[in-house]
């Protein structure tokens, strides 16, 4: 099939395009009007068959997760998604995979209303690169930068369900859905801009990601609380305690927020919780040491002293 | 080595970034502020290695002409390019694959002091991702869709050169160079806004493109001078005239903008020439008719009526 052929059949729809698109796919580029006092937010992430997902995964999930990761770091900015360029490079595939596919990607397309606005289909082994565009408020981003000693630690959720489905070998729907269909949270993102002093999504595991948010605010440190870590109970069915938390602690492919809240905004995030009903699970506090103490015995008979020094 | 090490060796460099750019490479996302009264422009263009380059191509001219072609495409929006973005899959290259292929990036990203604001490094077969953004005074971008009948049709260069490139067993350096390192036609794309009825750029071969132009304006046609056609001297040299023109008219991989000016606009692109430097060919008009004729014997015999029709 011819290139060309493919982008219209799948990925030209009818469908309206947004009012901030003044010119969406068909010409050399697509114009976009921006939104006076915000500042432009980009991100964009490549998805390799055989890296990223394998040939077992479905192409549904593989469209719909390609852009799942990227809205996950616009989640992190704060920022409101607005536009998606999709480059595709496809070897064999059927129009039957092409359209599954499509149909996971726009799944999730439209359920923030966003359009796809470029790219292009080329021949070569599979990969998907997905580029998402979004809006933040002008200075007011979530960054990695602005924790500060004592703040609060929080996760958006509970960890380690996509390396617990990698490894496990039996069929745990929570953990086979938190891998192949990770939940962005871009409202929880928009709702913690001015009230979380740095942000960060868990895309490497809790403690590299953590550890990226920590030296970027200038060197600190953590101490967390392993008692506290959220995570997917078919996990620790299937591959006991242990494992589970060393999964939801490095795992990574959560695509949860790990952030910071200051003790005077800890009051603040409990009336956003009780109003908008988000949860997020306190999972510890930033230190000034430079270092990561994993507090608590866990079921590890590695942790049974009361600290232990993770080093990033 | 490592994906992050790479990054930081090669791509993350100690330059400033120029001052649109709030957060560049190290957080979730870019943060770009944005020109009050401007539009945003994106663009983006996947290269697959055996497919739009070869194993014997350096890693210079890969580097370069990656976002050469995307300039291109800014070019031909007449915008003015601000950021970058690269998405980089890498099997085997060595490090020093990595080096040449960053000089050449950065050598035209220098050109004109545009930031890489992001991107990743993944496993895999080797291809590249390159999106720009770019900022068009809004409401005034150049599209395909503006042509009328009797506009002048204009290409910006000689055509043909990186097709025969391909196509010629020699060595000839202006052609070698057609192909190696493109020349996005950025000056004159925004010296154009508000002069050209219509624009784009030439990747696909002259005649597709200037037909998707004439399609988007109305189905509309053209007739175009094949005498005026012009072309890189060693092509004609090692090809013959017939097939150095075949090439120029269909050979692709040119990177020139193919634009239109309404007759009044003309004495204002002559001005424009005169000023500036910048060199344009005329080398057709646009007609009403829904094809396109090819006026002028060429020196084929294929071509020995007045008129030949091609269609698209």
């Amino acid at each position: 099939m011819h290139e060309f052929d493919l982008i219209d059949r799948f990925f030209r729809r009818p469908k309206q395009d947004p009012p901030w698109v003044r010119v969406g796919i068909g010409d050399d580029g697509a114009v976009l009007s921006t939104s006076p006092g915000s500042e432009a937010v980009v991100v964009t992430d490549t998805s390799v068959a055989g890296v990223h997902f394998n040939r077992h995964q479905s192409a549904h999930s593989i469209g719909f997760r390609a852009l799942a990761v990227n809205l996950s770091d616009i989640a992190a900015m704060g920022a409101t998604p607005r536009w998606i360029t999709l480059n595709l490079t496809l070897e064999d595939a059927t129009p039957e995979w092409v359209l599954h596919f499509a149909d996971g990607f726009f799944q999730l397309a439209d359920l923030y209303s966003l359009p796809l606005v470029g790219g292009d289909t080329t021949k070569g082994p599979l990969a998907v690169t997905v580029t998402v565009g979004g809006e933040v408020p002008a200075g007011k981003g979530l960054l990695r930068g602005g924790a500060k000693e004592n703040d609060a630690i929080f996760v958006s959720g509970p960890l380690g369900g996509a390396a617990a489905a990698l490894k496990s070998e039996g069929e745990q729907p929570s953990l086979k859905h938190a891998l192949e269909y990770p939940s962005p949270r871009l409202e929880l993102g928009q709702a913690l801009l001015g009230l979380a002093s740095a942000a960060i999504d868990i895309s490497d595991g809790f403690l590299g990601d953590l550890g990226h948010l920590l030296k970027t605010s200038g060197n600190l440190g953590a101490a967390i609380e392993l008692d506290r870590i959220p995570m997917f109970a078919e996990a620790v069915e299937a591959l006991g305690h242990e494992q589970a938390l060393d999964l939801a602690l490095r795992g990574g492919d959560d695509y949860e927020l790990c952030f910071t809240v200051s003790p005077e905004n800890l009051s603040h995030l409990n009336d956003l919780e009780s109003t908008s009903g988000l949860r997020c699970t306190r999972v510890g506090r930033v230190t000034a040491s430079g270092a990561c103490q994993l507090l608590g015995k866990g079921s590890s008979r590695d942790r049974d002293e009361t600290s232990y020094q993770h080093h990033w």
